[in-house]
């Protein structure tokens, strides 16, 4: 028996069926999910949930790049950072999506002060105030603080929104949950609420965000956020030449990345 | 003309009356604070608030330690960490000598979650939230977030308290102190509000922290802490012979440290 541990350093049993289950929910179909996870048998006692996640991310490449790309989402999100800018405007894509009409950064005036607030979100005439809150390490989780801060900002503007949401890339305290159910706030993370949460938004939007790709370099990627393409189809759109004229690069490469995104949203289209 | 270069970079001219009502403030007679302030005229062309502050303290060590010790009672304070909980403790000291009936880290069940509250502070029956915000960095602000989130906690707590107050050893940032005085929060900074910030506080209850000492080693202020001794008075009115006893160190030793602290506290009431 091989024994698995997690990042808290909790010890269970390896259970290929896990993986099995990751892989579909990421949008795998179930027969290569079946076949990666059966080559992932541990030949350690003990094996730890990060060498799983390494070596199925190596099966995935084999079989096709989309899939490894696809499964690396969380990862993928992290590296949007350092700071929390890019992430608000990679949450802004997915809410247009969803057909809001969305404002970044807005400066709306409360009862009491002024508040910039990260996203405006409007669809059917309701006004929804949306706090990003991007976190780049693993395990970091949101707590009651900031969504009672959140709350009171609502409160300030209550003369001009209609609700409130807090989205995150991380996880929410089980305080943070019961205050946010409690007030009525809207509460979005990686995996809340359950079968709703950002991964799930993510997947039926199609909105990737671009530091999935793995052919994309840093410096690129910076380049891109600028001209405000922060998804994977944004770029699938472009055609390699002006691609190549907007990066400063050569037509080779920037038929590589084209391709690669391309590739990316066909696999996720037939997923 | 010297100038003096303040810690946010502006350069002023150098005016020996600052220094003067700075000494008066910290409650040094007026020929004391003159013939002190006459002794720092700068040699350069250019002198830090920093030097200035430096020579000020040295000049009044010469004429009495408990000067001194009173100017840099700031200082002292940020000496207090390095995390927030001797703060608490001695805010709870200075508020018992205001005649409030004070518990510390208190779990109050509110409408939506429970809150551990740093301080409830009772007098005459109205039960005050006091959350302390402590920070050792020099200009580090409290901002409109932390007042929107006590403010949060408050209402969830309403049933249960009739006000709230945020005390800091830093300033408020102008958007802090105009949101706290819109939703009627007290807020109590290092100067603020003028005249009845937490110097003021402390001058008027004399309660000063232990901190201010130079005698004390931080070895035994860290033991008189978990003993509950946090204020200079409370040191004052022990014999040698109990702290000797209590730091397990020697009477001479001990006899110094407690008429330093006696010293400290005659000065003090006959500024």
């Amino acid at each position: 028996m091989t024994l698995v541990k997690k990042a808290t350093g909790v010890l269970e049993e390896f259970d290929e069926n896990k993986i099995v289950n990751s892989l579909v929910r990421t949008g795998i179909p179930l027969n290569t999910a079946r076949e990666v996870a059966s080559k992932i048998i541990p030949k350690t006692k003990v094996i730890s949930t990060k060498e799983i996640y390494e070596r199925v991310l190596g099966e995935l490449k084999r079989v096709n790049i989309a899939y490894a790309e696809a499964y690396r989402l969380r990862e993928a999100i992290m590296e949007l950072g350092p700071t929390g800018f890019p992430f608000e405007k990679y949450i802004g894509e997915i809410l247009r999506a969803l057909n809001f009409q969305v404002t970044l950064n807005h400066v709306l005036k409360g009862r009491c002060v002024s508040h910039e607030v990260d996203i405006l979100a409007v669809k059917n005439g309701r006004k929804i105030l949306v706090e990003c809150k991007y976190r780049n390490d693993w395990g970091g989780r949101v707590n009651v603080k900031t969504v009672l801060y959140v709350y009171a900002r609502f409160l300030d503007l209550i003369d001009r929104l209609d609700e409130a949401w807090i989205v995150t890339n991380a996880k929410f305290t089980l305080e943070a949950v019961k205050y946010g159910k409690c007030v009525r706030l809207k509460l979005v993370g990686w995996n809340y609420p359950p079968g709703n949460g950002l991964e799930e938004l993510i997947r039926r939007t199609r909105k990737y965000p671009l530091t999935v790709l793995l052919t994309i370099q840093m410096v690129d990627y910076k380049i891109l956020l600028d001209y405000g393409i922060t998804t994977v189809d944004k770029l699938a759109s472009l055609t390699p030449e002006s691609l190549s004229e907007l990066l400063g690069i050569g037509y080779e490469e920037a038929f590589k990345i084209v391709s690669d995104a391309r590739n990316f949203m066909k696999v996720l289209t037939h997923m």
